[in-house]
């Protein structure tokens, strides 16, 4: 184990109190007043998650996106966002984006902080939900026999990705302005034995929720619905960004929203995750770790 | 006004909706299903708000102690705590101090984030706390005729720092694992008309408070207990990082918990700030300001 996981298998086991039900994988539940809150809090670093020359309208879009696909993940329903601001190029452009997210998805802004510092100019984002069904949707409950399902399409980040990268003319947008399922998410928040947003590629997440609900998953690679190319296939199940929903239903069961299946769970083989039948014995390559 | 400030005044404008009271410098306040949540967001930044070479462990407290002192100036109970964690230099120090400082108040870790990048290393957390009184104390409350009160000494954090700075051998505590008044906040939330912590130096918080109030606060530089030696007297009155509270009480009302008289309120006059019966007309050398 190196240095760097042994320090987040500690924050992991700081955060096992009886309130945490996921910490840094997952958002946080949190019972108050008759209420069930879904907290989550991502940082945008600038070189890692951000290039120097790109939009800050763009980064603040996202930023506060990402942040809504997990609470997305969890069937709630948006009540604020928390902003942590460092000053660096481009307030207003930034400022822009911030206010165009905000507005196209309702949600306020509450407060925060902002500091000097940098570069490398660093962002957070704390979003607080209201969950709309409980118990909350978790990576964790798979079952054997479920069937598993994916919003959308795959690689369409990729490809915004590559046409900005390459400078092809074709549009960036996926890439740069992501949506989150806030819709889809409460729709399906009362049937899914277990639900997650693909943010670092759909192979590496099907694995987390495979080792989260100690099941195997049985992914059937041409079942997922890709925006790339068909050579380009297996890249679009390992890149992130895309920012659909996977998720699990029990046996027999049809998503009220659209949605392909693309395998189902099995009791836990000796790989939590089956490719076309292959079994995947480790998850270096199957997504972005970071 | 100059492009920061007015990036500020944007985002401000941007925080104007009912559910948020305060943005940047206030914590925020929402309602939710019964309950009045209160919530704060604030950021760290190596080499700004602390040095390369400082113990990480004492990071890690001053981080979590001054998000829960912005619960205290609000009486709120603290419910949990969301982590941006940049990786750094000394993990497990970082580790061992956020342990210590969260059993020390009793706040769970609920979840976060952790990301590569920097330096310099950027931290951030988000406090979660429940009001135990209602309304939520505010800057904005004092009235002409309230008395102005401020709990503890000021002046430990200056002393602590320039004990660390110069090496004289005194304790550096104060400065280095700040107190959060929690017990105090919430025993004095019922009985206050306007609170905040003094964050960054008594005289440029009494001037915020006095802004926020639209009143004039009449300062007696001389009734400040202070821990410094008297010649350092203003000095410890413009130092920040003591986390005292700041509150005014309605004329012939006594503080429940041990706080110190230092002046008035009074109906606005041409500057916010009367010190030992001086104008203060300008902000600027009154405290830190970032």
């Amino acid at each position: 184990m190196s240095g760097e996981s042994a320090f987040l298998e500690s924050l992991r086991a700081l955060a096992h109190h009886p309130a945490a039900r996921g910490f840094l994988d997952d958002a946080a539940v949190l019972e108050v007043g008759g209420e069930t809150l879904v907290l989550t809090h991502d940082m945008l670093i600038e070189g890692v998650h951000f290039l120097p020359s790109q939009s800050r309208a763009d980064v603040a879009w996202k930023l506060v996106a990402t942040n809504l696909s997990d609470l997305a993940a969890k069937g709630a329903e948006p009540l604020g966002v928390l902003l942590g601001y460092m000053l660096g190029d481009d307030e207003p452009g930034f400022m822009t984006g911030l206010a165009e997210v905000l507005a196209h998805y309702g949600v306020p802004l509450l407060g925060g902080d902002t500091v000097s510092g940098g570069p490398p100019q660093a962002l957070g984002l704390t979003a607080i939900g209201r969950a709309t069904h409980r118990p909350v949707p978790s990576r964790a409950g798979a079952r054997p026999g479920d069937t598993l399902w994916v919003t959308g399409e795959l690689g369409r980040a990729m490809l915004g990705f590559e046409a900005l990268r390459d400078g092809t003319g074709g549009d960036p947008q996926a890439y740069l302005r992501p949506m989150a399922r806030l819709g889809e998410g409460r729709a399906l928040a009362p049937l899914v034995t277990a639900m997650m947003d693909v943010s670092d590629g759909l192979l590496l997440d099907a694995w987390r929720m495979a080792e989260a609900s100690q099941v195997s998953l049985a992914l059937d690679s041409t079942a997922v619905p890709i925006a790339a190319p068909e050579p380009r296939r297996l890249d679009a199940l390992r890149w992130g960004d895309d920012y659909e929903l996977l998720f699990t239903l029990p046996a027999g069961a049809e998503p009220p929203v659209a949605a392909t299946r693309i395998g189902s769970a099995e009791p836990r083989g000796f790989v939590p995750l089956f490719l076309d039948g292959e079994p995947i014995a480790h998850h270096d390559g199957l997504g972005w770790e970071h």
